[in-house]
């Protein structure tokens, strides 16, 4: 108890400069497939009721009152046994398949449901990496000051009188502070007659000392923006209200432009290759970016018109590549990305579909390899704004990015980290989506999984990869160098059985095939454990080079923040286990969620973060490890896991902490 | 000899803070039908060599030799005897009807000719109002400090080493002042191919601090611009260098709106009657603009590419159209225009075919009835600049808007001048265009005829009514009442004959069907007086009623400048005999050519201007006149011409003063 309610005191102490940390609560995810949509509802909501707002669209002839047997859905995720009304309108292959009626099932735990009988695997693609777990930087009211204003205005008439022209007249309705006013074109267009129908009583939304719309008055007070986070295999866009800086839904889907090559420097291949190669992928982005928006603005009742902004952060390449610009010159000597400033842009210029007069930011890299993405993930763990406290963060996806460092000096490094934290290149690995286990405990002698969705396990993804194997280093099973071993008396007894020995060597049977969603086994193999422990070397050698070049011991790092694919559902314990983290206290250690997202919406609510954006683009300064002898002396060392003699009983405790 | 130098002292005195006044002089205009192309050529300058660098192309098999007789062209104005060589290769029909060969025939004095046999009435309202005559405000080359500006860089190769961006390489060339250096989404598009291509040695094209484009180095002198004057019924296109402010091309035509309405409440009234009508009219002038922008360029060699900025300027209903904004506002109370504001667009969101990165700059107004014209006349006037003396601007079209005052107090009105100014509602009136009657004198008790392009008169424009009234008060055949009177001994005796009494009134003969183009003859009827007589004491009244309002007389106006359709032509003696202009001294009244273009070109190539004009509307007190008491008194008593006992003799001697 002490010791939590220091850690308190610490962290109150450290985000006494930052707007205050909060986790949103309350309420359950249920992702609607196929459309991706993931929708944040109030516990016991039923699915007929949680899809009124949205564009899904069910069939139905009683309007909900569980008696046409219309609004079928199929529940992919665990679920109780039917209602009386369901048995008798649903036949028992439907009810066996999961099949039940929207307007009877009611959500009381995260819930995967889809509205298409047909469950094609295609579809299951598009999954949410991100937000079933959703941790975002909360900014307190008082403290926003969102990219967009709004003013509700009541032009005097005498003030039309005198031949006064449209936009003087707001500007005299604004006051004295907006003598200087502008206007787009598109916005003029359409201002007398707005005018004239809202007789001169509107709202005017504004840019900075831009005008972009005149609505009616009743628009006053619907003030939303867009965030998209930029990644290379999946694009997350959250819709944020500016009236409470609250994230009023999320959508993600994976990036079409995968087709063209899964990593960054296969889509440059492909740009360098194909002479429409760069427009291609654009439009590619472009559709994915207007579909998401469709998305959330219709499971919250908006349309098109009602955004006016949206912030993009993503890696340097996949943000040349939203705005057309040829990244190719990122791949090849001297490495010079066409723009490392951040844009404002007209979002239509790019091709986003929002209100015509809508602004789209793109945020600053650092260089072609540091990114907006990177950047936003700094601005997200208020590095910044700290004098004083070292800051280590980890963006552990494809590659592992790591910055290390405060307000007076910060380090960044690029890790090739290897996709085997995506869950790449792992026998059973799979993204973060429905139907991979992302979570393992070892409780009572016997394996627990924690599978999103709740649905029945397909794959592992990175952070079921990392839990497991520091289970089973606790265990016993996986030895300090990394091997798979044999049955040994004495050492979690319970789990012999699946250790199963192929063709000499031996593989660890994380579901059989009963188990398992599709009945096929789910393994871990020894291989499997090597990739990770390629991975997690690198990144444990690029965390020690940084500390090192700054001269600071593990105890002087203040604060960890883990981001991205991996960082976000990671259990701190497991890191530190396998050695990936240095040996921090487990209650430094924070995940903080989609931080690209998160750093794009400090801006979208916050707008002085634009500037501090730029201002960290020209602080941070790189280390490239590629050529250093002291990060491969370091990259070889960390390829061992650490010793540590925890007790697996002790490991579940750990976890839940 | 006194009276000039004094002039001359008092001028220098007067535009000691301005740029000094420079009329272009030297060379002879050449005018190209059906294109409408002005050439300013080199006296003595073959037709053929004239055009060898514009778009018309001539047919030709012997290279300009004179031998195939390929490169026929019409002459319409008066022209010598043909050569030998074109008496053996056209045939005398062709001689006869001024066919000539272009390799042959060299340019002595401003010349018409149409390069299409068939002369179509229609092609011949494509006709320059404004350029034969050319009068524009100088400016030293040390003053230029043109809307763009180009340098010339040669990135340092080490510069690029270290992944620097494009943009930030082409920062650190210009130096620490661009640091902030922004750059449009299409000028990003292309800048790693054209920074390829050049090997980083080329010409940074920058608008403030916006980079437009990277060129290759040969490019870094060829800086050109231009400014469109919107008039309701002409449209002006000048195409000027920034390397000396020179005006390199002119070119304008028939304002294709006309088709909609000849003037501004004809053509407010057609928007407001088609739901298209907006947009058509706005397709029509940005389809003119487009045509004019190619006769430009292609007169001096250029290319769209070549173009980074225009500035337009007009009235504001017609800069409201070219902008796509709704000008019906200005029409219906509370006669709103939707901005009064200058304006700077992308010239390709507007429909202007430049460079894609072009700017086009639209002037600001004061209201819907003062506009970008009225604006750019003040600017060349430089009122602005004058603290101590009071100047008069006269800007004589359909309506007649007048400016009064200094650089401490400056007001202005509107009259409704009524047409007659224009050559419009007037028996055998036409606007200045070939064929016009421009000037009138009386010498040696003859009349003689200034036409347009030096050919047979067919009507008379606003300049020449003005001139022929004036001197026909001198010769007494007009008296003061207005009325034509009949003959009468000892007065013009010369001119009797031309006097001829049509049904008990008098109208006077200004070219007999022998005299005239097509063998119609001229009339001035005593109704066209009439017309006149309106016109002039509206004007006249309008300038007293300013006059009384700053508190001054006549002896206390220090400069009188004219433009407009009218002012630019008018013999400065003819409009104070006539009684349009206060009996100043003749010597301050001075014809500012096209001032509307004038203006938009100082701002063109002085970027400090587009500030003043934005100042300049602000500073501007418009004195509304329809509800005045004493404008009407003064209408009525200005209606008569005032006395004057000159003697015709005279008339020649002060015209030409
Ligand atoms: S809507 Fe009819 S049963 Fe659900
Ligand atoms: S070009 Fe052959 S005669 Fe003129």
């Amino acid at each position: 108890m002490k010791k939590e309610k220091n850690l308190k005191r610490q962290n109150r102490g450290h985000l006494s400069e930052l707007p205050a940390q909060k986790y949103r609560l309350g309420g359950v995810w249920l992702n609607v497939l196929p459309d991706d949509l993931w929708l944040r509802i109030s516990t016991g909501e039923s699915v007929w009721e949680a899809l009124q707002n949205t564009d899904v669209e069910l069939e139905s002839d009683c309007g909900g009152m569980g008696t046409c047997g219309k609004c079928k859905i199929k529940v992919l995720s665990e679920i109780g046994p039917p209602s009386t009304q369901e048995r008798e309108l649903l036949n028992e292959w439907e009810l066996n398949q999961g099949i039940r009626l929207a307007c009877r099932t009611r959500v009381f735990r995260d819930m995967v449901i889809s509205t298409t009988e047909a469950e094609r695997e295609e579809e299951y693609l598009k999954i949410l990496t991100t937000s079933h777990h959703l941790t975002h930087r909360y900014i307190p009211t008082p403290e926003l000051a969102p990219l967009i204003s709004k003013q509700r205005l009541t032009l005097s008439p005498d003030i039309q009188q005198d031949g006064l022209s449209d936009l003087d007249a707001i500007k005299l309705g604004l006051g004295s502070e907006y003598n200087d006013l502008k206007a787009p074109l598109n916005c003029l267009h359409s201002l007398p007659q707005k005018l004239k129908k809202t007789q001169s009583r509107g709202t005017a939304v504004l840019h900075e000392h831009c005008l972009l719309d005149w609505q009616t008055q009743d628009k006053a007070d619907s003030r939303y923006g867009l965030v998209f986070d930029l990644g290379t295999s999946t694009l997350v866009g959250k819709l944020f209200s500016f009236a409470d800086g609250s994230e009023v839904a999320v959508a993600s889907c994976l990036n079409s432009q995968s087709r063209r090559g899964a990593d960054v420097i296969s889509r440059l291949k492909f740009i360098r290759e194909h002479p429409e190669g760069l427009e291609s992928l654009r439009r590619l982005v472009v559709n994915d970016l207007n579909q998401l928006t469709s998305h959330l603005l219709s499971s919250a009742g908006l349309h098109l018109e009602d955004i006016f902004i949206a912030v993009a952060a993503g890696n340097t390449t996949m943000q040349h590549i939203l705005l057309g610009l040829s990244p190719v010159g990122i791949a090849e000597a001297p490495f010079s990305p066409v723009l490392t400033d951040g844009l404002v842009v007209n979002a239509r210029e790019v091709g986003l579909r929002l209100h015509p007069s809508a602004l789209l930011y793109v945020m600053p890299v650092k260089s072609g390899y540091i990114g907006g993405d990177l950047l936003s993930f700094m601005l997200t763990s208020g590095v910044t704004e700290q004098e004083d406290e070292i800051i280590l963060g980890l963006d552990l996806g494809t590659n592992g990015e790591i910055f290390l460092g405060s307000g007076k000096r910060l380090l960044t490094c690029s890790t090739a980290a290897g996709p085997a934290l995506e869950g790449a290149r792992i026998s059973h690995g799979m993204i973060a989506k429905a139907g991979a286990i992302e979570g393992v405990s070892f409780e009572e002698g016997e394996l627990h999984y924690r599978v999103i969705g709740n649905i029945k396990p397909k794959g592992i993804c990175g952070s079921g990869l990392v839990d497991l194997v520091a289970v089973l280093l606790c265990c016993g099973i996986i030895d300090q160098e990394g091997l798979i071993r044999p049955p040994q008396q004495g050492v979690a007894e319970g789990l012999h059985s699946r250790i199963i020995n192929q063709a000499g060597v031996n593989d660890f049977l994380i579901a059989s095939p009963e188990e398992s969603y599709d009945s096929r086994p789910v393994y871990l193999t020894q291989k499997d454990v090597r990739e990770l422990q390629l991975a997690k070397g690198a990144i444990a050698a690029g965390i020690k080079t940084l500390m090192d070049k700054i001269g600071i011991g593990t105890q002087d790092i203040g604060h960890v923040y883990l981001a991205g694919a991996l960082g976000n559902y990671v259990a701190p314990y497991s890191t530190i286990r396998i050695g990936l983290l240095p040996a921090v206290n487990l209650e430094i250690v924070r995940s903080l969620g989609n931080a690209a997202s998160t750093g794009a919406s400090l801006i979208l609510l916050v707008k002085r973060y634009w500037q501090t954006a730029a201002e960290l683009a020209q602080f941070i300064e790189h280390v490239e490890l590629s050529n250093r002898a002291d990060f491969n002396q370091y990259f070889i060392k960390h390829m061992d896991f650490p010793e540590e003699s925890l007790q697996p009983d002790s490991i579940a405790t750990k976890q839940t902490a």
